[in-house]
């Protein structure tokens, strides 16, 4: 039996990985631009890095984790996403000294990993693009970091995004709300789904994030969270949501909005996209939040932080829907047709002249018929055929035809080291 | 206790990270350029994938596989090298047939492990950079092939390697070669190392790759295998190494290079690096050859092929040495400074219509003092600073800066939409 890949991955062949290289380079332009910078952190980490920081009653945590023992016997998992990795770097590689300038701004393209039944959408191997902020609790890095999110999905070319924003607030705040919502659905408790009643006694919180019929009922008059945020808190809420209006990046404010993770502390946010062609609803492609109490879950010293994380096969999903174009396969610029004696070494000393020149070029190394060569020139897309024959070189010339119109000339070879003039005259 | 990153894993920080960045989009181009797309498989495959394919007798599949049981009872392992993966893409998406073009040409750049005692230079989790070719079992794929390797380290700027070439002939040289070296090695079995006597029984091809001394003496009069070569063979290696001298690439050829695993039939090649800075002998960074078995193993239709990696940590550590230049960090564009009330919002504005003109922009988010604002632009090597005080925003313009020689002007608001002109006038 042939040997098939793990259940819940992909390859991604060519035809579509240029696509995914082609968003993650306007992804790394875009954020260099923003003066972020990338951090590579480890495939897996020990077990505890992930379940400090998402919190044990998380469904991360819980039920899809990709954890296993290895041969030390030391508790390892495949990050299930990428923050957690990076707070754990900052803080193990003391990023929080003085030989860092703050807010340290980082971003990550990441395999990321759940162990979880495979279905539509959800892949044991996925991945994330994120970007993150350390060191700043100033509202104006809440605002870059949601502009940054605003800026990518229009430069990417995505369409029909909404944001939306909510504040959890201080911990006081949290605390508070926490202790309403309890209050609230005790007495509903026999009549919520069976994770929600864990919940109930874990983290009341992520009741607002199921998708359960049964609890979904209850959801629209439970406490919001906007009436319990302190004045420093909605003070700084209001100054987000001033600039991002200034700023021109529409926003609503969604009380139901609580993020899947227990580490967020104040602003957090979804871009929400509606696209009737790929899903009833509208879907989330990219959500954060500020989490400032997650480098000290480290032993690191008190930080502020605030970033973001898309899922890249959801993105990729949208833009093929929404920008096409995008994608568009423009071919290779040069096939290199040749017949007869000793024109092997030329072609493929050709080659590597225009490819030097900065030109994509392909010949033939099986050197089948002249007619085959052309048949291949077809598949690939190539804009412009040499032919290189052994008469032809006799001479001292190659044939150059672009294939848009069919026109050719005759290229002297020592001409071939300046293909940008000879094809500016063609 | 602080959590730390596993054994045998390294963060990748800003500072470094650009450094790989640069690499990899060198070699990206360089490989697009030639016609290769980029294919990514699972970071995790079935054990099976690699044990068919390196051999059981390799170290890799004896000593160093990163294998463990997944929640399912599967035994998964993270890949220990990249053509494994890319061969069983091969078979299972059925690129051999008709839809796509031969040869089938691919890249990868892909995170590795192993699981072994870490030590200088031996990761657990390490990367390369690799290329493969499908189809085509023509001398010209060789030399492409080859011809690449060489013209990508020039192209990274990687000095003093010298080609090692050496054939492995087909499948009945490799037995005649084979059962020569039992002949030779077997009367000196008890003074050879514990591993080479069992590689005896296994493949004594690899006790040729000894680095013990106690097998080391016994090598210089071993068989060679070229003298064990069949006429085709051989005239395909002459042919190849013929191309390689009209392309003006010199070579050397190895007896010894025998590579570290079984799938090899053909050429084999390894561009080695002399260095004394970096290590005492000729080291390899770059190594590969024809295997056109492999697609078979994988139960695919025969499938001649050829490729090569790169192990991307040692190339790293070359180019830092050798080519620093590279690597130089020209920090930003432009800082923007800000005094004064109502300054903040016209401060990320002009940030970000900045970015949009494609400069790298940062501002303090903090908000801090003009003096430490100015401080963060040294820090972050900026080329530029402009200012923006509230005074200045009143009349309409902002002071511009250029720090290599400390000439301002006042630039109107309007204007900041055309730096480039702005900046060509300075």
């Amino acid at each position: 039996m042939r040997v098939q890949k793990p259940k819940g991955t992909v390859d991604i062949l060519p035809g579509e990985s240029q696509n995914w290289e082609k968003v993650e380079n306007i992804t790394r332009s875009f954020l260099t631009r923003a003066g972020y910078r990338e951090i590579r952190t480890p495939l897996f980490e020990n077990y505890e890095v992930f379940s400090r920081s998402s919190g044990e009653s998380s469904d991360i945590v819980e039920k899809e984790m990709y954890d296993f023992q290895d041969k030390g016997g030391r508790h390892i998992a495949l990050r299930p996403e990428g923050t957690a990795g990076v707070v754990r770097a900052y803080v193990e590689n003391k990023i929080y000294g003085p030989d860092h300038v703050k807010p340290f701004n980082v971003y990550y393209i990441a395999a990321t990993f759940r162990y979880e039944r495979p279905q539509a959408g959800r892949q044991r191997e996925f991945h994330q693009i994120g970007i993150e902020s350390f060191g700043s609790d100033n509202a104006l890095s809440d605002v870059q970091t949601i502009m940054l999110g605003n800026d990518l999905l229009h430069e990417l070319g995505v369409k029909n995004f909404e944001l939306h924003i909510n504040s959890l607030g201080n911990e006081e705040v949290r605390k508070a709300y926490h202790d309403a919502l309890i209050n609230y659905f005790t007495p509903l408790k026999d009549k919520l789904s069976e994770d929600s009643q864990r919940r109930l006694g874990t983290n009341p919180l992520r009741i607002l994030d199921s998708k359960d019929e049964r609890d979904k009922e209850f959801l629209p008059d439970a406490p919001k969270i906007i009436d319990y945020l302190d004045e420093d808190s909605k003070a700084k809420f209001d100054h987000i949501t001033q600039m991002l209006k200034d700023l021109g990046i529409d926003y609503v404010i969604d009380d139901d909005l609580v993020r899947g993770l227990d580490y967020y502390t104040g602003v957090i946010f979804e871009f929400m996209v509606a696209d009737s062609d790929l899903w009833a609803s509208p879907t989330t492609v990219l959500g954060g939040g500020r989490y400032n109490h997650l480098v000290e879950e480290f032993d690191g010293p008190e930080t502020p932080a605030v970033g973001f994380g898309i899922g890249e096969e959801r993105l990729m999903l949208v833009l093929q829907k929404q920008n096409p174009d995008l994608f568009a396969d423009h071919g290779i610029d040069f096939f290199l047709a040749n017949i007869g004696e000793g024109t092997e070494l030329k072609t493929i000393e050709t080659a590597r002249a225009l490819r030097k020149q900065g030109y994509q070029v392909d010949f033939d190394v099986d050197q089948k018929k002249l007619k085959n060569q052309f048949k291949k020139a077809d598949r690939l897309k190539a804009s412009y055929v040499i032919t290189i024959g052994a008469r032809d070189l006799a001479e001292g010339v190659v044939q150059l035809k672009r294939l848009s119109d069919g026109k050719q000339i005759p290229v002297a070879l020592e001409k071939l080291g300046h293909m940008a003039d000879i094809i500016a005259e063609l």
